[in-house]
């Protein structure tokens, strides 16, 4: 099985060169590594809790996704889709909530923030703090859950939310397992070494400081506009320039490869002009750039594009949850009512007379991967399992369904094809009685 | 427009000769009222807050819905569904999630009494409490919203859920109704005059006084052996006996008529043996129950076809649900991208050219409500209105999608038909513009 590596993209806001450094470019790299399967989506249930002005919601999500589309992700490769195109969601964040202790909740940095603000304005501790602020580490748990994410690349800040994820996960495991984990227990992956680009002043670039250079925002000009801004040292053209620890440099490294960095230094130590090496700098960046931009205009002036991009992505998330969510309900009791629920009505084979039984059928595919399906006795397929590298352990779970029936269905990684509801779990239970 | 009533129908526990006569028997009545329309749920999500035993969760659906569909209730009248089958409540309760204030849900007594005996027991004032029971009042907002319910009879402890339901969409209405409701204002309907059936004993018939009387559970036996079991006086057949404050009385004139209430007291006073009466409470109440009991069975025994009821029941509540949360979405800026968003994109009729524009055409049906719907150019239908008793109310409407356009979608009484997301929107913009 694939590492499941999630990541959501806030939807508030423009993305400017340090979030394309930082965040975007090695996110989007990340995702080419082989053995992953990557879900990126735009986190906008989680804007609505900061921004209830629709227009701005509406306006970014349109550039974040054009940035991401234009910085190169590959939708082909990954699965990128809209939060809100997932109704599981807000779903299994109910499934959750009904697991979550409120205690964990208030424990939550984001909230404390607001109630030590609260606290020390002398106000009420929950003055201005809508239950969205409160309850969304819930949403976040869903968000990976959903798709049994193994990791989730954050900040240190988002670390915590992690934590609660696993917690939940646990819990959940724990009431409705059987003794089987549901849920895998995700994994943050701590960003450390995060590239930090400098802004325009030297300090680490971001809007609080306004010291951003735009990615895409204002065009090739824009970008022009901005560099020439870059705060450098008054020596003249001719002087020699010490590199290290100048911004421009910093911000040339990040678009460089290692023989044009140590060119680059050469001739500012031999006293290459900061106006001719900032010309160098939007040559540099514009030479990436560029194309890219292109595509961003071309997104940003055809949004239906973009929506059909995300309703494709959103069709390849809810093929993994919408059968995954199926299974949780039936963990849960939200199951449909079946013939066999009645013990009256509970399907007999008259005596001496063999009833057709449903059977299982392994194979292998051409990705080389173990399958296997369980076939109705009309030939119909009722569910169909994720391929595994093992052998033996498709093999196990076929054993496992037959012996417990139903009852295994929910922690077992397969789909159901049924037609009609319930009919797979009919037919395991009537393999496991027989 | 008919006045819209919300029934929730907790799923614990099995229903007894009380909650019939008490709560299933008059809201199936009040079903039946002209110019109602009627929403009855199965709330099993809010069952999951309590319920962590999935086969608990599972037995009691069947036998709640199997209670209530023997009692009489009309699917074909009623909208009647489960909770967990409308993927639109939990949508929705996220979206009012975000505009909640949390210092509302502090208030709400269920929370307050956990706290309250955390607080008298030296606990952690959060201990055991999930996050299910302290934000259910959202869910329940959600509930009843989504169907913009005028009315939902409730017991007295319940009316500040609803209060709270009133101040979520108030406060949604305000943030994001653009001047118009987006949310009708629910009103309580509370039951003060509710008939409350003595139990065996004498006092209010409930499970927590061990007291009651099965409505189907173990057959006609059962009842007659719950009734053998009223506390009376101990007069002997021939004496003269004092109906009034009979628990036996009061039941068998939950289920008589006005003269054989008057025979049946004359007849006590005469005389009548309570062994003798007790028999006669038994027919009587067999006479109703019984028909209803062999239905009851007969769908217990077929979970298959209370689930195809519920199913039609869903799809039925869907209907409205689904174009009304199309319009809330868009309301709070989750809207699909489309051409129009993008101002380079903007359609501009070449000069001196009519660019073909979609019109509304206005109608009456055969129940003589009027209605109207958007047609696009080529013939498609893009939305339909509701029926209106009054044709100025639906010209009205009609006036204001043409001056507004797409900005008046959200209020609107309509559903989109549209096969393209936001082509309603689109040719209403268009409209408006033109």
């Amino acid at each position: 099985m694939k590492t499941r590596v999630l990541t959501g993209i806030t939807t508030t806001g423009t993305p400017h060169l340090g979030n394309y450094v930082g965040a975007i470019r090695p996110a989007i790299a990340a995702s080419r590594e082989p053995d992953v399967q990557s879900f990126f989506f735009l986190a906008d249930y989680h804007a609505l809790i900061k921004c209830d002005d629709p227009a701005r919601i509406e306006r970014s999500r349109l550039e974040i996704a054009a940035t991401w589309l234009a910085a190169g992700l590959d939708t082909q490769r990954v699965a990128f889709y809209r939060q809100s195109d997932i109704p599981e969601t807000p779903e299994l964040t109910w499934l959750l909530t009904c697991v979550t202790a409120k205690g964990q909740m208030n424990r939550a940095h984001a909230y404390k923030a607001a109630l030590d603000a609260n606290l020390a304005a002398g106000e009420d501790p929950d003055a201005g703090v809508t239950m969205g602020l409160y309850s969304y580490p819930i949403l976040m748990a869903a968000d990976i859950l959903l798709f049994n994410a193994h990791r989730v690349p954050v900040g240190r800040d988002q670390a915590q939310h992690i934590e609660m994820a696993r917690d939940i996960a646990q819990r959940f495991n724990h009431l409705f397992g059987q003794g089987h984990d549901l849920f895998v227990l995700p994994q943050a992956d701590i960003e450390e070494n995060q590239e930090l680009l400098p802004g325009l002043d030297g300090r680490k670039m971001s809007k609080s400081y306004d010291n951003v250079i735009p990615l895409f925002d204002g065009g090739a000009r824009g970008l022009k506009d901005a560099i020439a801004r870059i705060v450098t040292d008054s020596r003249l053209p001719g002087e020699p320039k010490e590199p290290d620890g100048s911004p421009l440099v910093a911000i040339f490294d990040a678009f460089a490869d290692a023989p044009a960095r140590a060119d680059f230094r050469a001739e500012l130590r031999a006293g290459l002009g900061w106006g001719a090496a900032k010309q160098r700098l939007v040559e540099t960046i514009e030479a990436r750039i560029g194309p890219m931009r292109e595509t961003y205009e071309g997104l940003v002036a055809h949004p239906e594009r973009i929506e059909d991009a995300l309703q494709a992505g959103a069709g390849k998330a809810r093929a993994v949850a919408r059968p995954f969510l199926e299974s949780l309900r039936r963990a849960v009791g939200l199951r449909p009512m079946i013939a066999s629920l009645a013990p009256a009505a509970a399907p007999v084979a008259p005596t001496g007379e063999a009833r057709p039984a449903a059977s299982f059928k392994q194979y292998r595919e051409a990705d080389g991967r173990f399958h296997f399906k369980l076939v109705a006795a009309d030939g119909t397929t009722l569910l169909e399992s994720e391929g595994f590298a093992d052998a033996r352990e498709a093999g196990g779970w076929v054993k496992r369904l037959k012996t417990e029936g139903a009852g295994a269905l929910a922690a077992a990684p397969v789909r159901l094809l049924e037609t009609t509801p319930g009919a797979a779990a009919a037919a395991l239970d009537a393999l496991a009685a027989g």
